[in-house]
């Protein structure tokens, strides 16, 4: 179940929020999870597909933004070259993306069998954050299956947020983390989306701002960041490259207004997709039409990016229960935190 | 007359400040202005000099940042290469950056006779901003003497702010802009600082957030943003090049934290020096002894960048008293408002 | 006059060129040159328009690629973030930036009366190689009046090369340098073409490789470099932002195989622009349409871009003739050495 | 066995070379091979060791450059962030790049078992070419285990070269490619060494000019790359990040020279290390003392870049025998191509 700011009477920013106030108001995207939950096994895979077809063969543009490459994430340097995503975007543990890598691999494979052959390599896409803390990462607990397991689960609609997929064993500004999603509609053309989906694991302990100016306090010593947020960004406004990573570089500032500083230990790292331009694997004429954004009116999409990443944050906490991980740690509900506020006024 | 947020009973962070709360609170650093006020002309000249020597011969290790790089500041192509500044810093308006440059390039042949002869050429480095809306900026009204005037009244000590020097017309979050100032304390070694020094002229009206969550309304209607910021960021703790543009980075968290989504019209530039590793242009050795900051410590940085950042645009709008310049065209001061709000209660 | 490598027997690569071997080829590009020459003074300024109509008006599409940044080139940061060039390109001695910056700001004024007043400002792009050895560089002898005659000077078709413009005092490779152009055509679409033209002052004596394996002995003594190169890019082939990038950078391996290794002292940097997706500054529609290249026949551009620059660089050395400049230095002149050689055997 | 450019009279530039010519010059640098045959499975891992200690303790200044990004290196994004190496560096085929990651995360987990723990996760960096000529790259016939045969393999001294570890399967300008190396003699302070390893599979057939001009023919049809290269460099020059990085962007021109223009489809990527600062993982100074290189001799690292990225690349071909790969595809030796030419005469 998603639990959004709303329901606790916050609101960041101005932009009205999509249908399902998550980044599968981008027509065709979905997101699937796999959830490992077994003693100190606490951790998982999040999948976000672009569309429901063969992502090698139906590119879509993209771009990346590192905000603190503090981070092993997998796959951005042929994103920035080419400008195009052709596989799904798994999340997961820090120590697992290789096995995720592997398993996009063979997925792609298995749906296109010229790749290697008669036909270039694939790019797998994965990104991760250090569950650590709350799972016993050593465990290298990720298979290839359970990758396998998100990607046939994703699915359109709602998102399922808080301890679930990649998000299972995270932490956020002290409190439980994970999973957490937000959308904003975008007046253009004939009108359009922009969603925003994070895996959220970053943050001291006492830094936390809320929209309203209040500061939640965790109970918890500060302590240095280990921690990561992955931020995935999706559109249908037709966008060029450049402009994408534009929008892409936004998504920092809605971190930023959470409090945070972009902490030296912290992988903060988004990747954006617009689905408003296709590239077809297979395309055989010499120049192709495109759709680009009037760069006067981009700044729509900053705002966007910046209200949804910092939505995506919060409702990921919110969205989390109270969890007690590996070794007994335990991380408090921000949604606990904000009840028992409104309980004593 | 410089006022800042404790004046107002704001705080930005939890670091402590510096003894002037300000760049110059990095021993060596000075700042001057000259300051053009005549009708329509409202504009003027800032100079930051990283110390008091000839800075061709002893550069200051410096990185750059572009947060959004609708800009025309000169020189960072260089500051990025080498690493290194070996002109003051002179900020100004958008279309004088080249009678400034040409400045510097004069001052630093006057100092070294050498330079374009037995050694090679001299980069100056510009920042600016767009003062078009106070001030008639057809005019090129910046003469090199101007350029020359800043950087004689360069001096150590308490930094006038407000509408002085470049920041004369400047406009933020539809209040009055202009230059302004903050430092921290850096508890590090035997004991450091970090400054910052804006010149502040971006945000959409209606975007502001004070630190305490209140939101200003400057009574103007919200358009598009045609400003910018420029960012100098001062520390005499000794960092690697590499350490020096992820400290600059963080300016960008201090500015999104005022509500501000790095707006698309907005040339938003950070430009960073460390006085604590010198570099001699005339090095014999091969091999050169450096101290970098061990880099489990650069949170402090980080934090003290996004910090001094947030509260220099907030300093140098509450320093900046309400305005009327080209055309009639009128900015309030958010000192005012401030004012204002106190007395309602 | 200008001399290409074919007078001299020599083959860059295996590309047919253009009808002018030069930047002009690509239809609507324009050059003009003022020369200064007089006693200790040797200089001048080259101009390098995208088309003959209101640049600010009517943007092209840009992109730029700092192969090494030892260099005071201006505009470069708001080419990267915005994607276009909105003033012709300049190129002059590296002190006379900031004269040459102003002069086109000043000239962008008159044609658009509304810049800095009901919209944005203008970013003047000038790129700049250092000819103190041949040219009293400190005397500053380049005014906006020379900068203006450049532009007056501007026309289609052949295009002069040597000792004109801004390459009166360049040396290259411990000869003559100066400036030079290239063309390939380009097999895509209905047929378009690549052209650049160098501003050349870089490589140490005895490094230069002809296509041939001969290296060239300009009998200089080595020394360090303190020169550069300016490479500007033209093509009619519609591209994104990102693909212009990516052809920009190939100019570096163009110079590599003349034997550089892009020293320290020599700002080595690429501006590229394309004609093919023209860019309106008052664009009222939210979304427009663009042409981009087919990444898969992207080689082709990259060939001629390293085949073009090679050649262009080759082709200001052999237009250049022999020249004694400030204080009796002298440079020979390529094509006497290659002329001397042919007489030998 | 390794065969160099010297056996065959040809030379790549002007410094000398190293006692083995090659990266293992670098003291404490250690190289290793697993090498994979067996039918259609043509494919290996070559390993790379900064030093023969705990990497994760014991790290080393790094920098990397990608060249053109159509590759799918793992840990690049945390490279240039925090400027180190703290795993061996693994080169295999493309689709292995996900086992060879995990193998290289156990490896660490094993030698320090803080990780994830009580200390952060570690960032594995492996590079890849794609070897599905040759190779039946679908089969994924890499192991963990085959990893550490690599790592278990490493040892300081001489190089083997050519049709070995992830070298076995891969084509260089249509002739058979692999690993080679080189290094250069750096005459700086009291004696350094640079060397370079490469996994060499790029260049179209045709395209390779050799150092004295001849263009052998492989009497193979061109066709689009497909291919790739790693370059990894080593010094113990002790480098600031800037530094080193600008040393790293120079390889780039040693591929040029050999007539490549850095085609579309090959990941050209370089991964540089200095081993002459060492990074303590458990530094406990706030400051650290570090040695940099003065600025002005860097061209002599620069000309050792390029010319040992040049001739690596050609010693890799002259080192590979004939190959008959997968499916009867068949690569002709370099070295049977100049013994041939050197009978004719």
């Amino acid at each position: 179940m998603a639990r959004t700011v709303a329901d606790f009477g916050l609101t960041c920013g101005t932009l009205p929020t999509g249908t399902h106030n998550a980044i599968t108001d981008v027509p065709g995207v979905r997101v699937g999870h796999c959830t490992l939950r077994d003693g100190d096994i606490n951790t998982g895979v999040t999948a976000i597909l672009p569309h429901g077809g063969n992502l090698f063969r139906g590119k879509v543009m993209a771009a990346s933004h590192v905000i603190n490459g503090f981070g092993k994430t997998v796959g951005l340097t042929q994103v920035q070259e080419l400008g195009t995503i052709e596989t799904p975007v798994l999340l997961t543990n820090t120590l697992s993306v290789g096995t995720c890598a592997t398993a996009l691999i063979r997925d792609a494979i298995r749906q296109n069998p010229d790749i290697g052959r008669t036909t270039g390599t694939v790019n797998p896409v994965v990104g991760e954050c250090n569950d650590g803390a709350l799972n016993d990462i050593q465990a290298l607990a990720i298979s290839e299956e359970h990758a396998l397991a998100a990607l046939a689960d994703a699915r359109e609609g709602a998102v399922e947020q808080g301890n679930v997929g990649a998000g299972t064993g995270m932490s956020c500004f002290g409190f439980k983390g994970g999973i957490g999603s937000a959308s904003r509609k975008i007046a253009l053309g004939e009108g359009h989306n922009l969603g925003v989906l994070v895996l959220s694991n970053f943050g001291r302990p006492g830094d936390l701002v809320l929209p309203d100016g209040r500061r939640p306090d965790p109970r918890r010593q500060a302590e240095a960041e280990r921690g990561s947020i992955m931020i995935v960004l999706a559109t249908d406004v037709p966008l060029e490259h450049r402009q994408l990573k534009r929008v892409a570089r936004r998504t920092g500032a809605g971190i930023a207004r959470l409090g945070s500083f972009w902490g030296n230990g912290s992988g903060d790292i988004a990747i954006a997709f617009s689905t408003g331009n296709p590239v077809d694997h297979d395309e055989t004429r010499d120049l192709v039409p495109l759709v680009a954004l009037n760069e006067a009116r981009i700044d729509i999409l900053f705002r966007a990016a910046a209200e949804a990443t910092q939505e995506a944050v919060l409702n990921s906490m919110l969205s989390a229960e109270a969890f007690t991980g590996r070794a007994g740690a335990h991380r408090a509900s921000l949604a606990d935190w904000l009840r028992d506020q409104a309980e004593r006024r």
